[in-house]
């Protein structure tokens, strides 16, 4: 099942995607809070403008160096254990709104990445139970100012500015993690590319380890890694990134 | 004015602290979102249970290396960009709840701090326009699983843990935050101590530079970094940082 979340004739509205049938089946409420009631209403997916499909209340959590090829590019070794850091809420940004390059950064990079969403109170969660407490999958672009991640030292400035946390199209609740094709396109020419299978700690390990340390709650976004070909975007750029059986998340790029 | 956040009667609440009368007077909703209406109401001060005065909706946004002292005291320099850090809203809790160490670390420390409570919509406030987007001050304890922040490299797990974020126990709205005495003791023995005037960067300058990288939102917290004297805390322990002007924060702590 594929979810949207969309503003609608001036309302924050979500919707169970029809595929055949271009249309959104109008939900009675947030899903992961209140079920999969559906309404007698079914919206033209062309009069609809898509929304970041979840605004987390609580943590984005991002695993650094999940595949090994992409470690190695940026002259790094690939992670024994998950490298982990938070993206704050307000990085949140939907399908189509601009990523926005701040003025400190000279180096921003696109990161495609598969985006667990969370969709229980989660603590201790051993990996065989991983997919009891997640809601669903999208894509994320985990995007980078590459130069300040390195003066930095931490990541929460590099990671963190307003809209580098795209997230979308929609939640797909019915997908394997364990594989897939994933790859960022800027303009149209192929950057990224990699398949899920390649990750070095599956989903289900990263759901247990990040519940050993956090307590996860509903609407909680776990980043699960990029694949190699990361790479700059410039102002008038659109970066999509895409994930087979999810879609595709595009995002034009703009300056402040 | 002194803002307190309680539990009384089964009901969470908000009230002024009337330190002569030892009442708090009722306010009829959160005063960072509905301002200061007051209810006929005063409630004995040791009929309620504190919570964190304020639970962000969004970041709490920590500064290391502020102090020199405390830098040296871990072989660092000392920051000249501060060091900035993220730690997740599950990780706060409120005076006297118990501060949990983790089986994944064997040396938690202690760091007092001082607070800043976010009152406005923020983005890109000028230093000398800080106060205009502050709210309040409380204390913190910026809890660090301190062998956990070397191995990993990335601080979110060692500063990230649930309880890891004690707050308060008010906001005092009426506070100069470049001077007065900041201690934590533990078991009644003093551990650190220090003085807000020797932060190196000033809170004013620290909104300025975390309002340039994130829309700060209400109820977001920034930590200001820790003075000299970061110690270990132990099952068993209460762990009590002061603000002169604010007040204390105790919370014993546990095991898993």
């Amino acid at each position: 099942m594929k979810i949207a979340r969309f503003e609608y004739q001036g309302q924050l509205t979500f919707g169970i995607l029809d595929e055949e049938e271009k249309v959104y089946v109008k939900l009675a409420g947030d899903p992961l809070y209140l079920g999969y009631e559906t309404l007698d209403e079914r919206i033209p997916i062309d009069q609809v403008q898509l929304q970041s499909p979840v605004l987390p209340r609580s943590k984005v959590i991002g695993f650094g160096r999940n595949y090994a090829e992409h470690a190695n590019e940026l002259g790094n070794e690939a992670a024994e254990v998950p490298m982990m850091f938070l993206k704050p809420n307000t990085s949140v940004i939907g399908p189509r709104h601009p990523i926005v390059l701040p003025p400190q950064s000279e180096r921003v990079d696109h990161e495609a990445e598969l985006a667990v969403v969370i969709g229980q109170v989660a603590r201790n969660v051993p990996a065989a139970d991983a997919g009891q407490v997640i809601f669903g999958y999208t894509i994320a672009n985990d995007v980078t100012a590459r130069d300040l991640q390195k003066s930095d030292g931490q990541w929460a400035r590099a990671k963190g500015f307003d809209s580098f946390c795209p997230l979308g199209p929609i939640i797909e609740t019915d997908f394997d993690p364990s594989r897939g094709r994933i790859t960022a396109e800027v303009n149209g020419e192929l950057r990224q590319e990699g398949d899920l299978s390649q990750m070095i700690t599956s989903v289900a390990k990263l759901v247990e380890y990040a519940s050993s340390v956090f307590t996860l709650l509903p609407g909680d976004i776990i980043l699960t890694g990029t694949p190699a070909g990361v790479g700059p975007l410039a102002k008038g750029d659109t970066v999509t990134c895409t994930i087979e059986g999810i879609g595709s998340l595009s995002n034009p790029v703009t300056a402040r």
